[in-house]
């Protein structure tokens, strides 16, 4: 456990509730009308917390997921109780590697210990990987500041940054990955403009536009569609999107229409950056096509969530429940149209080269 | 006045009433949940339909400016009058080629003639713009066809076509743009799929969806966002779209968010057309800095319609009115990511030589 300053937020998106054992969250598709505490206490409350994208953002299944094989263990500290509880959580996103690999570290640490030992143990760990996501967060926004100052000279203006779904404070323990050098400039000064795309089908744009509002960053909001006219009117000085997955070649698997953004800065000659936690990083991935993409319900793409005009949640429907739609979650942005990736080590080429660099024990 | 088949809805989306004098129109803001006809008897009330959108479509624009002169000279056939009617249609959108060829074109048909003959000959105008642009569709499905039959021994499957926005029967008089090769194809017996992108902020492909479906025409919506990962499985085998301007150097200004995918098709050796009109280039337009990009109102983006738990029109607030927000209407796809440019005369390169092949009189 690394101590560290405290985030822009001064809260966490997931913690224990005063019992010592249930686990309280913030209800994100509640987000951004209506701020929702949830208490968890089921692994299938958990579970269907994840599926259900109560909570999102890869680190933070990842530090949910820890969390629900603490709740399955103390209901049932058996071998069997905890392989049911893992394949439950595994199977309910399938793209996010942080996922897979909270779950496998869970079970790697209780593995053989006493069924007496069990829920302890599992709490101690969840807690390291809560503790672990806040201090990789708060590096990959010390080594992102020094990306945004140096790009600070040349902008002439306060740097501005187009960033891409949420990979904020609401997408980790705190802080967030590609939010945190934009939380970490503001802190010291610099000043930073962020560019929200508003990220359909979920719109979890609003989620950063909530949260950056809440911190005091400027920011503006733009359609996805606008992503590539406000770069092409030279407005965006640096892109940087978070990672669910990224593969071992320095490929980034992100929210659906990440390539896109890429796309259009790589011919533009814009720089684009993914805020990597180590942790993101599928070291068994070789390549883009290595990576599940997760197909979800049509009805994210039919129905739109908002506010009614009384102020309450309300939603419009676009498309009958018939209509054919198709609904990808994610995208792979090829490793070629990635200037760096900015990981809690440091920054480095996405490539397998880059990343040996920092992860010389991944061969 | 060219003969034509009648397009596959057998009827106009603009047409004068039984009066024969006033305009019917469908509200295309009502569109899909609602079919309203709108009646239109004032100058004003042209330029207000065209401002708020409930007739869009950079054809359709230019079709309905014609009778918006039609109806001002019918009040006021002064030469002062004219030049107010003018000036008040030309400032209601700024990209759209289409508006500012259809009133240079009345005001030059009707320069020096009687003010006791004017309303005579602009109606006599208007109608030939609806039936020139009739034709014109008409010609780009034929040629567009040829394209698609040319796609589908490869495709091994239905020819997958994406398009962007409405360049449909919606947007024009009759056929469409980008559609007409698709119900060209349609009526022919290709198998054809169209992959229909919603098109934020104002959800124009759901327009797209509905004349489709009215059509029978197999098609997916899908987010903007995915239009990346739907390329990138290999799921298209061509991009298809309309567009408000052409350069006189083959850049394809169009609805905002054509541009990211038309980098994706070029990133990923998918062809890419443009269904262009030869009202719609402009030929003083030497390249893509030459276009202006409207600016709409933040609302569009704050703010989405639908249809509500009732089944009656209903929208939800995603963003509250003051949050800062940007809402660039169009944007500008390079020539170089263009394959080819569908035009009544037939398919040209996406460059000055390449339309000089077939508009031989625009030096």
């Amino acid at each position: 456990v690394v101590a560290v300053d405290a985030g822009p937020h001064r809260w966490r998106t997931i913690q224990l509730a005063p019992d010592g054992w249930s686990v309280e969250i913030v209800d994100q598709t509640r987000l951004p009308g209506d701020v929702v505490q949830r208490r968890l206490t089921t692994v299938a409350m958990v579970a269907d917390a994840i599926r259900t994208m109560q909570v999102r953002g890869a680190p933070l299944i990842g530090a949910t997921a820890a969390y629900g094989i603490c709740l399955a263990v103390r209901a049932d500290p058996s071998d069997g109780g905890l392989a049911r509880a893992a394949d439950l959580l595994r199977a309910t996103r399938p793209t996010a590697v942080n996922l897979a690999a909270a779950l496998a570290r869970m079970r790697a640490r209780l593995h053989g210990a006493p069924e007496g030992s069990r829920q302890e143990i599992a709490y101690a760990e969840a807690q390291r990987i809560c503790e672990e996501d806040v201090a990789v967060n708060r590096a990959i926004g010390e080594h992102g500041l020094a990306v945004l100052k140096a790009l600070l000279p040349h902008a002439q203006r306060p740097v501005q940054v187009l960033t891409h779904c949420n990979a904020g404070h609401l997408a980790t323990v705190e802080w967030g990955t590609a939010l945190a050098p934009v939380y970490r400039a503001h802190q010291e000064g610099v000043p930073v403009h962020v560019w929200v795309s508003e990220t359909r089908p979920r719109n979890q744009g609003l989620l950063t536009a909530w949260e950056l509002a809440d911190a005091g960053v400027p920011h503006t909001v733009i359609a996805d569609n606008a992503a590539g006219a406000i770069m092409a009117r030279r407005a965006v000085d640096v892109c940087l999107v978070g990672t669910d997955r990224t593969t071992a070649a320095g490929d980034v698997c992100n929210k659906v229409g990440t390539y896109l953004k890429a796309l259009a800065a790589h011919a533009l000659g814009i720089p684009f950056y993914a805020a990597v936690p180590g942790s993101s990083i599928d070291w068994a991935a070789g390549g883009p096509d290595a990576v599940p993409i997760e197909e979800r319900d049509g009805d994210e793409v039919r129905v739109v969530a908002g506010r009614g005009a009384d102020g309450g949640a309300a939603s419009v429907r676009l498309l009958a429940a018939a209509a054919p739609v198709a609904n990808p979650a994610f995208d792979v942005t090829p490793a070629r149209l990635v200037t760096g990736l900015i990981t809690e080590r440091g920054v480095c080429d996405a490539s397998a080269a880059g990343l040996a660099t920092l992860y010389p024990e991944h061969p």
